[in-house]
């Protein structure tokens, strides 16, 4: 066992698709955006935007734009990526958009270098903090954010990044296996995998 | 003040570009990787992949092939970035890459759906993780990862992601300002702030 709470938190830290209605602190949510404030981004212009929707009416129209364009997307969806799918019964149905208490849309700045990779970095402090809080998300990426982007009326130049459902799960999920470290590490040359 | 060790961590957590030559533990390292590999990502594809570098030889090669790089778009470079890369007296040297003891280079899978996006998060939680052991680094984005990729016999389809120099500070070195949560966040609606 390791005395790292981060590895603590990163290997507890799993994936919820059903929520239950309890409610969620919004204070619980704030320190959780500050930490992702407190990212590192390329010349720290600090790309990103954070966008919290209490309001039902707002998370239906989030809901509705999405499955628009998770329609679309399993329309045309094969190979790996299909099956995967499949076999985890995840279809255009986002349910989550409305049924968690709360959700933190994530925004780029496109303007700024590296907006993507610093607002995932970001994104990767934010999991990390609502684990610690006893909160519970999806990463989920919407198949067509323009659409939301529009009905939201977010200021031109901004890219729907992430959107996060917050919130308590409804059943005990299991997390997806993850590969051993050894797996996918290397040492001094990529012929030498780590022992 | 706040109880949260991540928000903590967050805040102390700052980029660092002098290294100087106290060796790192590899054990160390591992952990913080195995938090990386913890991440979640598109259809759990988990693609990335980490090249410890520990050979001065090879850090020497890096060193000298990002530079060729940084020398190419420090010409280019122009606007508001150029500012702010003259204003902390940052060129094309890069000497962290031979002074930090140990380099992890992060690549992606391009062949996996959201990889970068997975591989950024991944990072966002090792940033957290070298924190927590007491490790600093700087999150390098090389110019020209091409030319790395090729130095290094990197198989085709994976990215060159970030390049993270790991070590201990030679300068005690202040923290780039972060914007206050407040500033960056917004509820129910893009006009109204949050408070």
């Amino acid at each position: 066992m390791s005395d790292s709470i981060i590895l603590r938190l990163a290997r507890a830290r799993k994936t919820v698709r059903k929520f239950d209605s309890t409610p969620v602190e919004m204070a619980d949510v704030i320190t959780v955006l500050e930490a992702g404030s407190q990212a590192p981004s390329g010349a720290n212009s600090q790309p990103w935007r954070f966008l919290i929707i209490t309001d039902p009416n707002t998370k239906a129209i989030i809901r509705e734009a999405s499955e628009e364009g998770e329609k679309e997307f399993y329309r045309t969806v094969g190979g790996g990526l299909k099956n995967w799918l499949n076999g985890k019964g995840i279809d255009w149905h986002k349910p989550f958009l409305e049924e968690a208490p709360l959700l933190v849309l994530v925004f780029s700045d496109g303007a700024a270098p590296y907006s993507t990779e610093s607002v995932w970095l970001s994104i990767g402090y934010i999991l990390l903090s609502l684990e610690e809080k006893g909160l519970h998300t999806i990463t989920y990426t919407p198949s067509n954010p323009q659409e939301i982007l529009e009905k939201l009326e977010i200021p031109q130049g901004f890219r729907l990044e992430a959107v996060l459902p917050i919130g308590f799960p409804k059943f005990r999920e299991s997390k997806e296996e993850r590969r051993d470290v050894s797996e996918v590490s290397y040492l001094n040359s990529w012929e030498r995998k780590l022992e």
